[in-house]
């Protein structure tokens, strides 16, 4: 089964580190947009997909696609956003990650955590792998403060063919000065990495996947190498965890996906999507580095695979879910 | 896996129409304080496990004995209640049932439905089996409002030994008069039925009970009755269906379990509990008609044997956990 883990962090406001949205303050919607456009038409909570500023839908197409075709069982969890999904999900928590530049990042970590592992203890009891994605706009922000505090020289990947990576360094720069910490000082104090610069998603996925006792797939790109460098720092053996993310996560080239898996020892699937056929521009544009990744797509795929179906038939689905959209 | 599904309705604060808390003010925390204690040795939201305004503990002790012994999975649902359960749920609704005597008791229970079913569809992946556990104070006046206006002339349980009937029909009749119904007007009309007179949970359990395609054991006494009389008003074939309950409903003179159920055509398991050996007066109480079922106490005891365990085992477990509770 797959769970679909939402969070929202302050950083998404601000100008230019998030295009998980038409404008920052349209953001707060991503999460729940993304996550009821799953099982519906369209979201409930706001009268369209959530799209980047130039209109490239949310990777949440791919993830629908799959879950249409292959069936497999999707349950929300909302970690911490600014609006609850208007769909049934776990409820963990409705605070979302703080401005680090300010203050400490996540207060409740221990809170979403200790929820997050009765979840994941539960879920053990019912299915033995379980895919977990996340929609978190900024996250990658998070996430490289997170793998710079534990010691990772990593770039994180964006939702931007321009990775707004000095902007990403000027933030991580100004938190890891407010908290009076250097790249690398938190190697071996993982959750006040985590409560430092962290988000309810990366919080929450971490609390399951430290409860969960059978395999965990980490459906997303380099936010998931975050999740993979905090377990490991918690001496977690990773070898029934492994990534699962898309070929323009791992082609990335303003990133280190690979790189840094390696350094972690995380293993990774690479879902072969090719959208450069599409009749649309929108999707066109995934193959020159636009949205790349997120509400677990890669791992949608993966389950969709395991199927039977392939990344031919997840294409053709976009498209199909995509021109019921446009016309 | 079992799921507990929380419900409030305002007719919990009419004074003497329930007993599920020490006054009707605390009825409002009873829904969460029994789900949380589940899980951890005491409920989080309140520092006290729900009691009778005599003393009694709730039958979420018999659930979380039988949680303890069998391990199975459990899944807490927040319908509609005034408070959310502060461990991990699945978001439903945050309004409760209105007080029926004065407006629609539920002008949301479509949506609620509709959710629910969305949660039921997911279920049905997964699990081949759900039993439906309940915590809803009032619950039994709102069920048996229901009965009343699908036709069938039942009187529903209490938690008191001293079943609150006459209180029950005035508030009943008051609120037909409201609504401008006579008893069995609603045969034909269930899901008005549900929403003139209803409660969440009961708006919940039917929702996913309709679109779950396993078998289903509906936990509860004579609340679960309603939901049987709903699903069969729908026109939906019952053999998918059992109510699980305990002997303390089943004998319980002052209600109409099994004709009720006959008439409806529903199958039954009885849960043979017997706390007449317990070293405490407020477990042997039961014995008196205290209390009797919730929290999906007998469906608990019957996932309980399926692994197993005798209702004795689950008794020395209940024991166990009161002695905990009192020392």
């Amino acid at each position: 089964m797959m769970l679909v883990v939402l969070g929202n962090t302050e950083l998404s406001l601000i100008d230019g580190i998030s295009i998980a949205g038409a404008n920052p303050e349209l953001t707060k919607f991503t999460p729940p947009a993304d996550a009821e456009y799953i099982f519906y038409d369209k979201p409930k909570i706001i009268d369209a997909i959530p799209v980047t500023p130039q209109g490239h839908p949310t990777p949440a197409i791919i993830t629908k696609a799959c879950y249409e075709l292959a069936k497999f069982p999707i349950s929300v969890v909302r970690a911490g956003t600014f609006l609850a999904p208007l769909i049934p999900h776990s409820h963990i928590s409705d605070s979302v990650g703080r401005d680090f530049r300010k203050t400490t990042a996540l207060p409740n970590a221990e809170e979403i955590m200790d929820k997050s592992k009765l979840l994941g203890r539960e879920l053990s009891k019912i299915v033995s792998e379980i895919v977990i994605g996340e929609s978190t706009p900024a996250g990658t922000t998070t996430a490289q403060a997170v793998l710079w505090a534990l010691g990772y020289k990593a770039k994180t990947s964006s939702a931007s063919p321009k990775n707004p990576q000095e902007l990403k360094r000027a933030v991580i720069e100004e938190g890891f000065k407010r908290a009076g910490v250097e790249f690398g000082e938190l190697a071996d104090e993982p959750l006040k990495a985590l409560k430092e610069f962290g988000d309810p998603m990366l919080a929450c996925v971490l609390g399951i996947s430290l409860s969960f006792e059978g395999n965990v797939v980490l459906a997303g790109g380099t936010q998931m190498l975050a999740v993979s460098a905090l377990l490991k720092a918690l001496n977690v053996k990773l070898n029934r965890f492994k990534i699962a993310t898309t070929r323009w996560i791992v082609e990335d080239k303003s990133a280190t996906f690979e790189k840094t898996a390696e350094e972690i020892g995380v293993e990774y699937y690479v879902a072969q999507l090719d959208f450069s056929e599409s009749e649309f521009n929108g999707l066109r544009d995934y193959e020159k580095g636009f949205v790349k990744e997120g509400v677990g797509a890669g791992g949608a795929v993966y389950l969709a695979e395991k199927k039977g179906f392939s990344c031919e038939d997840v294409f053709k689905k976009v498209e199909d879910l995509y021109r019921k959209l446009v016309t």
